[in-house]
């Protein structure tokens, strides 16, 4: 494809943080940037150039918003399908296509798929309704964590199951949908490998981040890992793999449980930018923003080096309502622009350099 | 001063690259960013939160916009003195104040007044008339560069007189408005001093860079200047006492002419951030942006530490077109999202990271 001129518009479906980041990183490459979100007033809506405000399923919103684009992108891997295909009807290209998309919305379809590809997840079953939970347990060793197969995010739509007593329980705590009991694994920590892919190929990752959840949500995500080459090249190595396979374009990211013994198991993945690659921008010579845009618009990728040791902490609920005082040195502050810290609630982040890379 | 809180609104007079530069920093601490500018679909109002385009003396809309923002800041030192007092009359506090304006607006001040703190300028006469450039020119040594006291940017207004049959030529070209014959110098280089001011008194300055200007037009600004400690410690004094004299809150530049000997000699200072401090955000902690608007929020200062070696290219007409391919692996591009290329315009910069700092 031809790489879109300077001062080009993209659209980014979405209007939460990850769209006001993209929008920013995007007004700095040039890009009038627009967004197409259902909440009124959105994060994204306050740093872009235009804002429609409309439903998912508004075609004729859509089709305005899809004239007035040269591309258009996403930050929410939960736009519907119907949406991407309303866009591209109109004769704007979206990038990452509908592909992508599709294949994550569904906890099933994706573990599915992730195995398909050779990359090994943790032992999984469907669960179309409590009377299979039984069955499941059975199969996967006598316990295991219900999860719905759509719509889940930090930890919603997740419950643990210790015993067939549990399953009844844990089928209304998820709200009665269509779930997978995934088996229970014993991890080491968690790492996530963020990926971009351009029209043409090409593929580039930066460091593995080791991750840390807090009830269910990002906490901290830190760089180096800590981990041995090796572990970190086979993680690398099969997020480019997944990319390839979805003929994915933009950013990505997969998460994986790293075993004991180094084993790793895939967990999801998101086709879009990351909470897991937020300390990119500060610590790395391209941030997953910026990739992101340039492989929507064509362009080459930027370089992935990482240039400094960092760690980004999440700043959830309250801690949103950050003391600028409280504010270390070597700290860069990012706020979300959120009106309300309700509990749960990603505010904002901080990238803390911990100084030079060592290796 | 109470600090802003997060969320709260920073309003930005002018619409330039300055100002989307300053807009995109603003978002980024989570403040909601607005846009004054006479200039329509400007480019600093394509990343804000809400525009008011409207001439600087539209006393109403200038209420309005005063009435929406916590502080207001500027982005552009010819912004009228009456456009400040306006805001500040209804209200909202401007910062910088109008002092840092009416002193840089005129060239005879602004050197009288850097005299008067000690920070030599270049020998330099009044000339109110084609007149008084004879004797103007005897006093200076026979030789000077005419520069009208208003208005005058990158190299405009601005005009050689090696001989006193130049004087008349000289003053047409000009455009025959008061101003200074300034004594022609022989300088090494030239280097500036970005500082920020916080409302507490709190003072920074980053590495001064070395700065080439083409055709008066600053074309490049690396750092390290590879000048002698103590003449960057002295020039970093000099623009701590500058900003201190003027009771400046926020951003300011000094320029200076290094003579052979490691004299400084100031220039100019600009009211504001500077094209020359725009390798802050990539190759220091905190950048210029950012630093601006901690001032004007009254935060604290961030820390200014250069992180690596680096020099900041500007595109200046047809280099704005730039193709993506181009850049290479250490280059980080901004555009400012102009419609036009004119001869002379300011598009865009390249920031090059050339390795981590040596010193």
């Amino acid at each position: 494809m031809t790489p879109l001129r300077p001062g080009a518009t993209i659209g980014i479906l979405g209007g939460g943080q990850l769209g006001r980041m993209l929008a920013c990183a995007g007004a700095q490459l040039g890009f009038d940037m627009l967004i197409y979100s259902p909440e009124e007033n959105s994060p994204a809506g306050r740093v872009a150039a235009g804002t429609w405000c409309a439903a998912w399923d508004n075609g004729e919103a859509l089709a305005e918003f899809a004239e007035a684009c040269d591309v258009v992108t996403l930050e929410f891997e939960n736009v519907p399908v119907l949406t991407i295909d309303t866009v591209e009807a109109a004769g704007t290209p979206v990038r990452p296509g509908s592909a992508s998309l599709k294949i994550s919305q569904d906890r099933y379809t994706e573990k599915t798929f992730l195995n398909e590809q050779g990359i090994t997840t943790a032992p999984f079953e469907p669960v179309d309704g409590p009377g299979d939970i039984t069955a499941a347990l059975a199969t996967l060793g006598g316990k295991g964590v219900l999860k719905t197969r759509r719509e889940g995010y930090d930890g919603k739509g997740q419950a643990w199951i210790r015993s067939a007593e549990e399953a009844e329980t844990a089928w209304d705590r998820i709200g009665g949908a269509p779930a997978i009991l995934e088996a229970a694994i014993a991890f080491q920590c968690e790492i996530s490998v963020i990926v971009a892919r351009g029209p043409d190929g090409d593929t580039r990752t930066w460091a593995p981040p080791r991750n840390l959840h807090k009830d269910g949500i990002l906490a901290v995500s830190s760089v180096p890992s800590g981990l041995p080459k090796a572990i970190e090249d086979e993680a690398r190595a099969k997020a480019m793999k997944l990319a390839e396979a979805l003929d994915h374009v933009g950013v990505l990211a997969l998460e994986f449980f790293v075993l004991q013994d180094g084993m790793l198991l895939a967990n999801e993945f998101a086709p879009r930018v990351h909470n897991s690659g937020h300390w990119t921008p500060e610590a790395s010579q391209t941030g997953q923003f910026e990739q992101h845009i340039r492989a929507v618009a064509g362009w080459p990728l930027g370089d992935t080096h990482r240039l400094h040791d960092a760690e980004m902490i999440n700043l959830i609920g309250e801690a949103g309502l950050v003391s600028p005082a409280s504010l270390g040195p070597h700290d860069t502050l990012t706020l979300y622009g959120k009106r309300e810290a309700r509990p749960g609630r990603k505010m904002g982040h901080i990238t803390r350099r911990l100084g030079p890379r060592k290796d």
